[in-house]
Order: C-alpha cells, then sequence, then structure tokens
C-alpha cells in the first residue's frame, strides 16, 4: 500500500527535510507540493532535492489535493492557515499532521492570546491529540488530525513529564533554559537570521513570552495531572539545527541521580527514538536523527535534565512522519533509522 | 614612564589577546615571554603577531626576569604553577597579575579540595585583591599581587553582585546558565575540542563539578554580605569566544522590571566597561572588546539577567590590562577602548 | 542474504558514517569493529550511535574475523596498515574495500615516494580497481579488493575525466583549487584541527605536496588515455564537512558553456550519484548524502568546472558502500538513498 | 589638531568597523552619520558601539554637512550613489574617502558597462587616485578624493603586482582563485546570506561576472605597465570575515621559490601593514587587523600566490582610515595597531 502525500507550504526547511525522509519511506508518494508564491520545481526551491523529486510547487485548495487522491496532508503553513483548511481536507477524507501551533493547545483562549489572532476553527483543538507519541500514542492511532509538536517542547516535556507525573520534581517551579540553531527561526530572511548577526553569537531572545512557554504548561499538565508553570528561555545558538534543552527543578522526593536515571531508563526502555544516556549528551549526537537523548543530574538544591533533539527532525519533520506511521499502522520506525 | 613586563606561558589564548593588547599600551613594553617548551619566535607560536614582536619564548626564572628588569609580571600559567613562583617574583619586587585561580579564593581548604592539590603558597589567599575592578578597585589599587577573575564568574558576578547586596534577590537559589566559546577550553589539543567535535554542537559540561562554582559562590559572598549558593552550567557553545550568561534568581523585593534596570544602570553608572542595556544584548555585541553588556527582566517568579563579554577580554586579558593600569596608576582605559 | 561486516579501524569519522549507512542496509550485519587501543563500545566512542549497535572494539587480527564468519571487511587503518593485512583477508575469503590509499594507484613507485614508506604488498597495486563506480564499474564488479578513492580526487574527477576524454581540455594545463570540511583531518587532536584554529579561517595547506595529486594523475590518466598533469590546492574550510572543487581548465576545443554542459549531462544521465546542475552547486546541496553535483563554466580562456561532494559519503563512506553493493551483487543504490 | 567627521551610509558592516577604528584616532571626531532610511541613535543600529558613540542616523545632504564643519567624508554609500554627491562634497572643502567602486576605474565605459549604469561624474575618473597606498602612496597624498580599493582586489593585487612588475610573472594568464567571509555580502536580509543557507556550505559565485574582475585588470595593468588578464573567480566561505586568495600564475623567468620569495619581502619590507611570510598562511593571522599576508610558492609549472586580509579592515575600513591619515598628514598607521 502506498500513500499519497500532499506537503503545504513546502518551500521552508522543516518542509525540505520532510521530503527527505519521506523520499526513503516505501509507502509514501508525495505527488502535491505547495506554495502560495512559488511555481518552481521543487528541486530548484531546495538544490539539495536534485535527481530527487520532479514535481513542482504549486498553489493548490484542498479540492485539487483530493481530485488528485492525496491521502495524507503535511502542513508547514503559518499559524492559523492550516486551521483555515484544516476542516475541509478532514471533510474531503484526508489525514492531515499539522506542523504549526493551530491545534497543540486545548483551550482556545490561550491560543488567541498568546497568537494575538482569533482561531479560526476552536471547537476541533480539545480533540486534537498532541503529536508526541512516547507520551500520547494511543490519542494519535485513532485520530483524523495531529498537531505535531513544536520543538522547544519536544525536547523539554520528554525528560520533564515522567519526572513530574512521578511526583519527582515540583510543578510550580520548572525553569527551562533552551539552546536552537539558527534553523529554527526559518526560512524567511530578515536582520536577525544573517550569518554575520547569527555566527560568532550567543543570545537569548522572546524571554518570557515565547509561544512555546504554554505548550509546555498544557501540555506537561496534561500529562502529568498537576498544574505546571514554567519559566522558559530560547537561546539562538550558532549551528544549523539542534536544541539542547537545560531545565533546573526542584526535587519533591529524596531520590539519588542513579534513581533518577533508573527512572528515565525504565520509562523510556521501549521507546525507539528516545535514549536516556549516562555522560552528558551533546547536539551533534542527535542532529540528523529523529532520536532524543536524556540525561540527569542532581546538582545542590537542584534536579537538572539535560536532552538533545534535531529541531528539524525529532523537532518537526521526524515527528510528522513518526506521526504519519501512526496514523497509516506503519512500523512507527519506517523511514525514520 | 615604560613598564617593563613579562608574560608567564605565553603560547596559548589568553597570552595572545594579552600580547595585542599590550601591543596598543603606550607604557607598557614586553620584554620577555616564557614557555616550558618553546624556544621558537612568539610570531611562530602566533602568527598573527607576524611583524608586531620579535621576541622568543624562553625558560625564565623569576631571577632571570628580575635581571632583564622586569617589573610587571603577567602569568598566564596552569593552576599551582603560579603560586609555585609568586613569592619570588613578589621578593623581587615585581607585580604580579595572575590569570588563574591560584589566588582567587580566600578559603584555602576551598581551593585544595576543588582543585584537588595543596596550594603552595596558602598564608597569601586571605590579602590578594579578586581583581574585578568594578567591585574591589581600592583594594586592587594598592596590591602587589591581583587575581584575575574566571571568565564565567566574570559574566556572572557583575549582573548579580548589586541584586544580591541591595537586598533584590535571595542568595541561596542562584541558577547561572552560562554559555562559553571553544577558547575557553584552551590550546591543548583534546578530543572534546577538535572542531568536528565542537562544531554544530551545543553540550553542557562539568555540571555540578565546574571549578568557577566556588569562585563565584565566595565573590558574592564577599560582595553582598551574604551567604551566596550557586548552580552553575557551563555550555559549550560552537563560536571562538564569548560568555552569554542567563540567570534565574528568586525575588526578594517586590520590584519592577524597571526598577531593577534602572538600579543597575544606576550601580554601574560610572563603569566604563559595564554598560546596562535595555535590548537583549549578544555576545557579537562585545566581542574583541573588554566590556559587559547587562540587562534583567522578571519572568513568571523569577528575576533574570543576561550578561555578554568576551571570555579572553573581559574574562582574561582585558581584565588583566585593567588591573595592571590601577596597579600602576595608569589611566584605566588605557589600551582597552 | 545478508553479509557478515567487519570494520578495521573504526574509531574515526569515516568509520562513523559507513556503520550509520550501513544501519540502513538490509543485507548488511555488522558484526566486528576494531580498534588497536580501545576496547570501548561503539556506541560509547560513538555517542551518536546509542541504541543502533550495542558491539564493543576489539583488537582483532585477520583469522578471528574468519572464525566469526565475516564476509565483507570495511578497513579505514592508516595507509600502509591495510595493505598489511589485505593479503591474508583476501587468502581467508573475505572481500575487502579499503578507505585507505595503499592500493589506488598502480605504479608502486609513486607510492613509495609520496608517502614515503615502502609498500607492503606491491604486486596487488596493478590489478586493484580504483573505486570509483562511475568509471571503473566493471572492473570493480568482478573484484575481492576494491581502492575506494580519496575525497579529494573524487571530487575532481567526475568533473574533469570526461572532459579530459573526450577531447575538451589539455591534460597538461589542468589546475584543482579544492576547498574541505575539517573532518577530512581526521579524529586525531591536533593543534591544526582545533576549533579556535579551524572556525573563522580558511588557509591552504600541502601546496604542491599534498599525496591526492599523484592519484588524481594517474587515475585521469587511465580513464581519459592521456597523461594528465595536476596542480592541485587543498584549503581547509570552517566547516564539518564537504569538499568544493574549482578547476581551470585549458580549451582545447571551441566548445560553448552550454555545449559542455550539455555533454556531462549526457554522459552521466544514468548515474544515480551524479548530477549535473545549471545553477552554481555548493556543499550544502551535497552533504550527508552520496551525490556528486557538478557544474561547468567558460569563462575567458579558461573552462572552470565546480563540483561539490560530502567528503565522508561520496568521498569515503558511501562510496565504499556502492562498491560493496557492486562486489555482492546488490542494487548498487541499496542504503544510499 | 582635530579633523570633524561625516560618514554616509552608516548602517552596514564596514561603517561599523569604520567607526569602531576612528574611536581609537586622536585626531578623528565623527560628528554625523548619515543613513536614508534610519533615525535612531547609532547604537542602537550596532550594538557594539553602545557607550561609544551617542550619535544618531540622519538624513543629510552635504550642505548640512558643510554648515557642522565636516571636514571629512568617508562614503559607504551603494554604487553610483557617491558619484552622485561627491561633486558637491569636494566643492564644498570636504576630503572624501569612497567605499564603493564609483571611482576605483579609470575607463567610464568599463564601469557602465560591469556595473550597468550611467556614471553620474564621468570626468573625474581618470584623476581620482587608487587608494591603494603600498601601490599608489604619492598620488593619494596630493588628492580630495580617494578611491577605496575592493576587498578581492587588495588581496589579488598586493602579491600581484610586483611579480608583474617586475617580469616574474605573464600578464595573460592570472587566475584567482578568492574565498571570503559572509560579511563581504552586506547587511541587507536575503535568501542567500541567512545562516542556514551559509552555514556548513562553501559555494562559488558571479564564476565570469564578478565586479571586481575590471578592477584587479585594470590596477594590475597600471600598476605594471603591462595588459593584465585576470580569471577571477570568489567563494563565499562560512566566516564572518576574511579573503584568502590563492592564484596560478605563469613563470616567465625561471626564479626558485626563495628568489621570489626573497623579492616579495624586500618589496614590502617599509611597509607596515603588509608581511611576506615563509609559512603558509591563514585568514585568522590576520582578522581584525589591517594587515594582508603573502607567501608564494613554485608548484609544478606554476607560481602561486597565497595572501589572506581582513574584508571588512584592510580590504575597506582600515585601508580607508590609512588614506585618511596620508590625505591629512597623519601617521599612516594611526588607529590601525
Amino acid at each position: 500500500m502506498t500513500i499519497k502525500i500532499g506537503v503545504l507550504g513546502a518551500t521552508g526547511y522543516t518542509a525540505l527535510e520532510l521530503l527527505k525522509l519521506l523520499r526513503r519511506h516505501p509507502q509514501a508518494e508525495v505527488i502535491a507540493v505547495t506554495s502560495r508564491e512559488n511555481v518552481s520545481p521543487i528541486a530548484e526551491v531546495h538544490p539539495s532535492l536534485t535527481g530527487q523529486y520532479s514535481i513542482c510547487c504549486e498553489n493548490l485548495k484542498p479540492q485539487d489535493l483530493a481530485d488528485r487522491g492525496v491521502q495524507a496532508v503535511f502542513s508547514c503553513l503559518p499559524h492559523t492557515a492550516t486551521a483555515a483548511v484544516a476542516p475541509e481536507l478532514l471533510r474531503l477524507g484526508m489525514k492531515v499532521v499539522d506542523f504549526g501551533a493551530d491545534y497543540r493547545l486545548n483551550n482556545v483562549d490561550v491560543f488567541n492570546k498568546w497568537y494575538n489572532v482569533i482561531h479560526p476553527d476552536p471547537e476541533r483543538l480539545p480533540s486534537v491529540p498532541y503529536g508526541l507519541p512516547e507520551l500520547f500514542r494511543d490519542a494519535i492511532r485513532g485520530a483524523s488530525l495531529v498537531a505535531n509538536p513544536g520543538c522547544y517542547p519536544t525536547s523539554a516535556i520528554l525528560p520533564i513529564a515522567p519526572l513530574l507525573k512521578h511526583g519527582y520534581v515540583a510543578p510550580d517551579d520548572i525553569i527551562i533554559d533552551s539552546k536552537s540553531g539558527v534553523s529554527g527561526a526559518g526560512r524567511k530572511p530578515s536582520l536577525k537570521n544573517l550569518y554575520p548577526e547569527c555566527n560568532e553569537a550567543i543570545s537569548a531572545y522572546a524571554v518570557g513570552s515565547h509561544r512555546h512557554t504554554p505548550e509546555i504548561e498544557e501540555v506537561l499538565t496534561n500529562a502529568s495531572g498537576k498544574n505546571a508553570s514554567v519559566i522558559f528561555t530560547p537561546h539562538l545558538t550558532p549551528m544549523d539545527r539542534g536544541i539542547l534543552s537545560t531545565t533546573y527543578l526542584k526535587p519533591l522526593a529524596n531520590a539519588t541521580q542513579e534513581e533518577l536515571l533508573n527512572f528515565l531508563k525504565d520509562f523510556y526502555k521501549d521507546e525507539p527514538f528516545v535514549q536516556v544516556v549516562d555522560a552528558l549528551p551533546t547536539t551533534k549526537d542527535v542532529i540528523h536523527t529523529n532520536r532524543c537523548h536524556i540525561t540527569v543530574r542532581t546538582v545542590g538544591s537542584r534536579i537538572s535534565t539535560i536532552s538533545v533533539i534535531d529541531n528539524l527532525i525529532k523537532g518537526a519533520a521526524g515527528a510528522a512522519v513518526q506521526n504519519f506511521n501512526i496514523l497509516f499502522g506503519f512500523e512507527e520506525t519506517t523511514a525514520l533509522l
């Protein structure tokens, strides 16, 4: 069985990674890639796809996709743009994985406040599963629409959620200091992501105001049953890709570092894409893979977790393929090893 | 008046920066550079000094330096090596700025424990000023030996100390998350500082065990009169130079962000090398300078400071020249603008 | 059918890439990885293999490999080390792909002169095929031992050889200016490949003396039937991986740029891993792939080709897997798309 | 004596470097910085100038500058914009150093063709000196307007011109392969200079069509008296700054490498900013300085020179200050050591 696939908003970095991954997927065939402005061959937009894809970008509507037989849509559109077309895509029988934030939050008021918009499809929010299979696999399995997690949230939720749920750490004093490669800022030219501005430079940004903050809080709360409150500081780091998140958590129990390590190892022992490691990880251990490496340390009066992912793969395109595999009943690791 | 200068351990990166700065100092003349292993012209060791210095590295003893008329010694030797020669250098009438950790701590037991050695010159520790002029200028002025601060401590103490002393933040819940360029790891080849290991990679290291932890704690305690306890996590960042420190502090007073910003601006208003800025700083704003840029934010239940320095200049060679200027009564900014 | 594989010298960067590629190969099973000094789990040597490989490095002899049933050996050993064991590996029935230079040249005198050694297995040289399938596929097919090409030669031979053979360019005035990422310098720590030495720096090295010079000359001569003479200048470029080679060739015919482009497109039209492109390529188009992108320009009195590869993949591990696929009759692109 | 200075087009990278250098110049006072669009404090445009400059960008006309007493203008405007105002600046008695290309060529037809415009001030071209003091110091001394050289030309002309003039190399077969940091592409956001496009990537650009080609040809011809013909290929290299130019020259005489090295050392022996070195240079030896390091090698049938500069300093702002010093009779090295 081969699934016919459409990719919405195919000119950015996450779409590029997605197209590379799908090239390796024996049950996936990309038959449409869309752009509102660009009608070039996708291999001109992304020269690294030369010889890999011969299709061109098109400005397509949901009905066009349906007419061509598209069964699965990956949407890399900016926020609110997916929610504007998702209802029709679903009505036409397509399954949808949304890379954006439109369906990540359950609470539409939180969405409207943080994204400063009116959500176009608010009723659907509470029922869309959060596409982090390691925590919500069952909900994803039966869904038609999956909200692919944000990159920072993936890096932070995977280490914290189990500790929080088990009662090892307090929900109201969670500090997350994250460092991301520049591809996370997207492919639209602006002064802040010019090479000579980013290179040889590290900076904090969106301090206290990054939109992934409520996402982390809500998902941690849902996953643990505790009302999580998060301080989150992202940093722009001079590298293409990769996120490292260092957390500072307040211990509730008197657990040793070894106990915490073993707990996490056991929690993720059956997960193909989460490795709990003894040594301190570097982003280089996981870039260009769908894996998350996690370790934990007790430091003075705090518990620190350190976790690394590739923001474009486990933090975006890889997780999307993982969700696609679940949605269609394929082996979850297909195209991801 | 020209001061004759000797540089001990001249083959590393901090010595290189020092030699570049001293080239611009109208009252400094470097007449000796030492190395235990290398007898090459210093311009071969550091090709960027070609045409700037014609002297060669030599293996010199304190008496050799005295015989040549050296009046000021900058020591870039590894820890305990300076303390092994400092007493004789001082006895022979030279003034000494130590780049290393030997005289930074007052408490010799803390030193011996964290550095896992027996300090060769323990009696002197309590009387050596910590060479951070912004906080200890008066003590430096009359000294013969100055302990140049560590790079991470400089980046963290400058923003925290005033807030702590004034009672804005609690002394027992100080979290410092620092990101440093690779030059901080020195110039000795090892797997961990190879280009293909560091590039496109960020990692935490020495979590809970970095030797700058007790230094930050002791200096914050001395500067504030409060018993500071610190959690410090350094990260190796893919860039040559620069440190950004993000702190997470617990507020004691109910101060607004604006009040905190104004307080810090006022505190440092006369300091030529500390700029309290409104916008979020990047390391790129200060690399290749002796300046520290600081800002402060209130985020949820925390106060965050964000500060940036060049680890090799304000974090090492620049601070050393600043201390040299104070020791010899020169304008403090000489060679540093 | 699954082939049991041994990897000699598994601690370096090319071996790491090989192990990643073989993980995706359905007919390959790595059962032994060797090191003379290291007996750690391979996933500790290369943390990015965590969860992917559970075997440990061992110091194994050819007979040990045979005893375990190894059928194919990839050798990432330093020069002359492979030639010291290859005869026995072959005698024991294993097929061998050598990443090193030992069997690349036909002329042992040239080898001994440029590598400043006595070749341990000189008689075999003339009969070992050069493992560039695009030019020597038939010879590889029937072989037991293949000499995997050098990274720079791959980048330069692919564009030049067809032009030379067809008489478009002169054999005696070939200039190749190549730029390589730092991983090409290997994983052994030395001052020259430290991060702070390589970063923000480009330099020429081995000018007039790089050992890939005679390799390029001999292979171009063999491929074209003309006596090629080459000036080759490699440059160390601040990036992990990738080679871009710019050539300056002397035209013999009066061909237009369009004719040259079409000629090359036609020449490589059936090759899955060589793309002749119209636009100027960047290394980023091909890193992390087994592909080579080539273009050609007429500039004043010269013809310039510009070609890019990933030095670790098409320039090493990918080409090795391609040769392995040919040796064992697998689809040539297996594990390489 | 202090010279009052205006900087036109102050928002880019070369202007930033200029402002940093002038901060160290005891006889320079910057009293006006202009921008057509930006009226922010210059320290907001360039945060690294915080605390160094308090003036704001303004949209000023030549008469405004004259009214304020500006005596020297550095123009960092795009091409033809300087030539549109230079006549009036000169008429008002100001001296002008132009960072752009407007007055670099003597031949207006060549200018109009390569820049695809009509030059606004064509009569002046033949009389404006080319601001490379090492070759044209006398002409600069008496001038009112100086054409600051292009960055690539500086790196290529300094090594080639003496060899060409002396007859060591042929004028009609000059190949220049240059590698530049990304700051050379300016500070205007575009896809091609985004961090994730440039990082981990090297590419050739403007092959056969770069506007520095006629500049190099004309200046080499003027400097040597021989009709120089040049093939020039620039490459975008993943680093902030620095240019390395590798040349491939055809020998006319039978000179040894040692003779060529000694000839160049002698030629530049009195120049403070040109160092002829024995070892192969790296851009890192000269970035953040006004120096050019050059070496020469004989390789097969060619002579290769390898030269390095900082494109923003010796290739722009530093050369401009050097010219300013000559124009006003200051010590040529002022603010540049």
